[in-house]
């Protein structure tokens, strides 16, 4: 089962089918990466060098959760609400992998992370394009 | 206790302490509201007239709990990610008032939830204003 | 606008208003009073004492979230699946207030959020004693 | 990237990490199978027949969530409300297959969304055995 089966069963076509399963997929996968790396960040010893991490991860999972939500439902969909919610979820996806790139070198779910979040950010990027 | 509260007892001062609080406040009220709504339609009779409501409903709550979650956390506050989250926050209210206002006369849940939806909206554009 | 008045709205009615208003009540200040706490800690130079806290927090927060939203709904609502919610959520309740209780001398957010998780405890165990 | 590489880079060795990853991966897929289910839902000419159902994905989206989150977290782990939670969500998605599955032959939604919300309760059970 994969998110395009699920848009495929929806009565209502999505024109754009492929980016919005992409961008729906990544807000999924990005939702657990960050909440997993701040939780790693909390266990390592240098956490006080990780505040800034553990923030902007949070915030990424929040927001990732919250787009793939609204990206979710197709019914009634409004581009403007979809446009502002996919732009925050960029915005919190690339400060995340800015930050988890710094750390990158010294922790493997800083790596990890960050490589999700770039994608994520390219995902709601390309997605952009296309919501009318 | 109140959201005001918590936010003296953080070691990072808020500029603008009232127009936070009280855009988190509207927030997490909001979030029950329409998480409440959508649920009433579901029960009425006429449930086929109020698919958009229920759509509208359940992103507004969505994009409400991330919105206070952000504004909740003052440390290393992004004021973009916190401008593109309210504005994103702001465009759902209205869409879930707009929806809610055109079946307040019959159903007593979605006036209650057209005035909570604008008074979400409406500390949303205050905090707009007041975000650097 | 209170939880009371949406719950007397809903087109189905609620044999416990009262303990059940109080329960989500509790559940959304909690939410916030907790994702809150985590972030000050994050802030505090003593951040490595704080560790469990933030986490006991974070998990409190997603938890009690989830507990008003299932309570929230009214239709076809199902009492087993609500008991193993409440109970869930009093168990992180208490968790996170006996951690934050640790740290309620030093740290006004951790007492303030102690005091929130209590309560909620509270309106979770009394709750329980009503679903069927 | 999957959720095991994630389990693995975290500084807490989690004991039985292939259940603990199979379970919170389909917590992933079944939060969105269902906020997708219940919005196809929304969009059939007979939601009238799928209000319970369109309730139940709701339900089993929220408790799937914050399990994820809960099952993500390994600092500080406590194994109670690690088992409340997960017994919480192992009854949200028995609820919401059995209700998919009532109308599985008429909506390939669903169908697939019965099948997922089945892994996810299998899941569940399968950890449940393994938790302390």
């Amino acid at each position: 089962m994969t998110v395009t089966d699920m848009l495929r069963a929806h009565p209502q076509a999505v024109a754009d089918t492929d980016a919005v399963a992409r961008c729906i997929d990544e807000c999924l996968r990005c939702t657990f990466t960050c909440t997993s790396c701040a939780d790693a960040d909390l266990d390592e010893p240098d956490v006080q060098e990780l505040v800034v991490c553990i923030r902007r991860c949070l915030d990424c999972a929040d927001v990732c959760h919250a787009t793939a939500n609204v990206l979710a439902r197709r019914t009634a969909f409004d581009p403007q609400l979809g446009r502002a919610v996919v732009e925050a979820c960029l915005r919190a996806c690339r400060l995340c992998a800015e930050e988890c790139e710094r750390h990158a070198a010294h922790h493997e779910h800083c790596r990890l992370c960050a490589e999700e979040c770039r994608r994520c950010e390219q995902a709601c990027a390309d997605l952009l394009g296309s919501i009318a």
